[in-house]
């Protein structure tokens, strides 16, 4: 008997495969009387080598598929485990107190967790962390109980679990594993942003997922339309070959137009972009035929390590994603750090509301070696391609101001010091907050270029956390509120002869589509692997028509009379 | 020597007094070997009696001064000191361990505290902080220490602490306390707005208050300019009795104003509102001279309980708050619970980003029976005065909608059952996310009535928490984006022949009153002491000029150059 789920479509794709579960095994560990107490250390030294060994396995593999940064997390694993202050008490229990190597374990680990958890010190809590999940894959070993690897997987499966986390996904084999569904998340939780950028299938916020699908079970994952069914009949499974083999197809057709410009019916050019994360992501981006990097988000050269990159790392980074981009534009976003991205080694007091809080611009306005640190290596790297630089997070004029005084002055330094620093960086700003959006006529006379941050902008307007359940009907991208604050940008940019370009997940919404054409948006930025899809999409349109209808759009009053009206006026299905 | 600190002058007037810190003693329990235990349960029993007789007083004391709610805190406090389950096992401890009184009861106590706060449930935790409260004041008794009671000063001092929370103001007796300051808070936190609706002047977020103030010295607190004079000079002192009488006179001229009408120079009239918790706030509208209300906040109702108010106790509340207003209208914001507003009963989840979460009329469209019962108590009420209701927190057109059509269902009910209901009630709702200021000309269709909170619009206007000190400096009521806002959405309703209030902290503020004059809004809603020096001002004003300034402010690009303008073209000091 088959069944279905229905979630929301978080990576294109349809995934045919038997459930891998991925979930915490429970470890009951008891207290148990030792009398061959050599043998129970030769336990404990083996269970330490094998969770080694796969540790190895798992770092080499992040390291491949994810980038040096991903498998840093690995990197510290090893050290734990590898750390005689932790492992002799181990050893010494056993000997003296003639206890169970687990159990030896885990009432050494407990005290170090809690003597780390205790310090106010978000650096060591993180090390906790590390103590607890090492010492899982130990007892794990030491019970015979499998934790799940999911790098170790050797066939074809698809993952299922209520969410993944970034140390599950850096795991993940592209060649065994083939889709994945999560009881949780949206289109912009993290594990979806994953998957778009692994291409591998995805249906999130299932609900149900892990209650209801059996390991070995065979399961459709069907990213195109959100659904998931649970053993599937053979016809049903024919079905979806047949349509996996038309995506397929369709995908060999995108593939065409790989070195086409986007050009709409009626020869009107607009720039599709791609958001990157790290140099190694250029690559995507030029098999997926982007004609720019319209987001850089240099916060992943921050993140999985234990201070501050230095100056020299930014500058090898960024000049890398230049030069990769061989003169093609790239946008780079400064340290949008803080809300729910944090950085253990800063320190950062906790805050209620953490979107509202001391992040970004704010942060590097106060923090300025930091942000200074960061401009410096950008400047430097600045003649090795086409470098535009922008702030997240500007609330007020005063802010832009500021941060590109900071800027001017720094470019100014190297200069004088006889440092070679392009004459042509663009220097604007993200339009994530309503404010900007509000005073958009006024920046427009301060900045180069404004990009949409649609993410943030439309959990603002709304009053609405995108990552909490309860309130995730209120992100509404087509709500008349979001296109209208959209419209007031481009419109303000172009008056000034600026260009307006976009980058959070709307950029690439095939609804979305035909309103920022309309609307005149000039720069789309978006997953890499959306950008032939939409180059499809966009030939298909004429701006003429997508203009003639901003002002009926502009005049609606709810998402829904939005959405029906798109769906009609330009066949979207 | 005196020495000063600069605050945010929270509540206006100067007091001059002796300084009485309000802090936690540090209450050191060491284990002792009792040898009489008779004696010992005998200083046990009279702890418990003199803990009883204090807390008899302090609930006398709120309900008093402020009413049945407040005083609902202290009767909890009282149940658990006549808790056999609680004292019992102290007793039996000393019975049997022959371990001190103190000892024992930190021992019952943590138990309890433990047990309870390990449940998975608001309530419970809540009562766990009240047996924390208890037992802090027992022991206090038992070592001799004591524990700052505000209800008991017989004396005229000023309050220094860190903060103040609700259980601490409920206890302040205005006959002796004439004033405070706080080390933290601004001019919209809860302690602020206490102050001002019980007339203490107060400085509030000097940072170093309980740090540089010893218990005893003498102070001078300025609300009207934010100082705080630390042991001041006889020559100081005279300075500031002189400030005293002369705001004193001042506050004299205002009273005169009571029963004028709200009108400027050049003969428009607008309405000055107040906002009010509870019916017994009515009064001090009146004394003030309130035309209106502005807005009822009633979740109040709510709060201090453990279990939802019924439809008869809202009826009763409702109906007195519109009886004692003499027909002058009334504006009841329905529930606005969530957020920073709690409701232990309800046993929300704990959000990430709370001001960004399930609060207001979301919580109220999904949880209809809470809903439903409030609208049915306010249109029982409607026709015992002029009643206008408006909804919280709506994001879209459809919520309104949605909201709407639930209210006239229960009004159509309760017509058929023979139940009397105004049919003049005005249907409006908050303005304080930003798609609804951005799409006022679509809501102003449908609703009768905005009112602005500016609290709420400005924090999401500019992505910033106004509770977050470091970034404080966003919260910019005069920003022009706000203004821009304002401007939107009373042109809208304006437009349609509706009427526009605010009912922020904004509306009572000396520079922002001109500009809201010249933007064209109707009706100020404040705190009632704000009302007199309100509309002092507005006399002196016309509004034709403050009109002429309107399209000059909003093509400013920062809340300095705003501010700056508004003083220099109204004289404002």
């Amino acid at each position: 008997m088959s069944a279905n789920l229905k979630g929301i479509g978080a990576s294109a794709g349809i995934a045919i495969a038997k459930a891998y579960r991925l979930e915490e095994p429970e470890l009951k560990i008891e207290k148990k009387e030792i009398t061959d107490k050599e043998a129970e250390k030769q336990r404990f030294e083996l269970a330490i080598n094998q969770s080694k060994a796969e540790l190895e396995k798992i770092k080499e593999h992040a390291n491949r598929e994810l980038g040096a940064d991903k498998a840093e997390i690995f990197a510290a694993h090893l050290l734990v485990l590898s750390d005689p202050e932790l492992l002799n008490p181990v050893l010494d229990k056993v000997s003296t107190e003639g206890v169970n190597a687990e159990f030896a374990m885990k009432e050494t680990a407990d005290m170090f967790v809690s003597m780390f958890e205790s310090m106010d010190n978000e650096y060591m809590k993180e090390r906790a962390a590390d103590i607890r999940d090492v010492t899982k894959r130990v007892i794990a070993h030491l019970l015979g109980v499998q934790i799940p690897n999911p790098s170790i997987i050797s066939e074809e499966v698809v993952i299922i679990a209520e969410d993944l986390t970034p140390s599950d996904t850096a795991q993940l084999n592209r060649q065994f594993v083939k889709g994945f569904t999560t009881d949780i998340g949206g289109r912009t939780s993290h594990s979806a942003i994953m998957a778009r950028s692994m291409e591998i299938p995805a249906v999130v916020g299932t609900k149900q997922a892990t209650s209801s699908i059996e390991n070995g079970v065979m399961v459709i994952v069907d990213g195109l339309d959100g659904d998931v069914i649970i053993d599937p009949s053979s016809e049903v499974i024919a079905q979806y070959e047949e349509k996996k083999a038309k995506y397929e197809a369709q995908k060999a057709e995108w593939a065409k137009l790989v070195n086409e410009p986007t050009v709409t019916k009626d020869g009107q050019h607009v720039e599709l972009a791609a958001n990157i994360g790290t140099p190694d992501d250029v690559k995507g981006v030029l098999e997926n035929g982007g004609e720019a990097v319209g987001l850089y988000r240099t916060e992943f050269l921050y993140m999985g390590r234990d201070q501050l990159p230095t100056e020299d790392e930014q500058f090898d980074a960024y000049k890398a994603v230049l030069e990769r981009m061989e003169g093609k534009p790239v946008v780079v976003r400064t340290l949008d750090i803080g809300g729910d991205k944090e950085l253990p080694y800063l320190n950062l007091p906790k805050e209620m509301n953490p979107f509202l809080g001391f992040r970004a611009i704010r942060l590097c306005l106060e923090e300025q070696d930091i942000f200074r640190t960061q401009l410096r290596a950008l400047l430097r790297a600045s003649s090795y391609g086409n470098l535009k630089i922008m702030f997240p997070m500007i609330a007020t004029v005063s802010e832009f101001r500021e941060a590109k005084a900071i800027l001017l002055e720094e470019k100014e330094k190297l200069v004088a010091n006889g440092v070679q620093v392009s004459n042509s960086i663009e220097i604007g700003m993200m339009v994530e907050i309503p404010s900007t959006a509000v005073m958009a006529d006024q920046f427009a006379k301060e900045v180069d270029f404004f990009s949409i941050g649609t993410n943030d902008l439309i959990q603002y307007t709304m009053a609405a956390d995108r990552m909490n359940e309860r309130v995730s009907y209120l992100y509404q991208p087509y709500n008349p509120a979001i296109l209208r604050l959209i419209s007031m940008v481009i419109d303000a940019a172009h008056k000034e002869g600026k260009w307006a370009g976009m980058c959070g997940e709307m950029a690439g919404d095939q609804i979305a589509i035909p309103l920022l054409l309309g609307l005149g948006l000039d720069e789309f930025s978006m997953s890499a692997t959306s950008i032939l899809p939409a180059r499809t999409q966009i030939k298909e349109l004429s701006k003429e028509q997508a203009q003639s209808v901003k002002e009926k759009v502009l005049a609606m009053s709810t998402t829904e009379e939005v959405v029906e009206f798109v769906k009609e006026t330009f066949h979207i299905s």
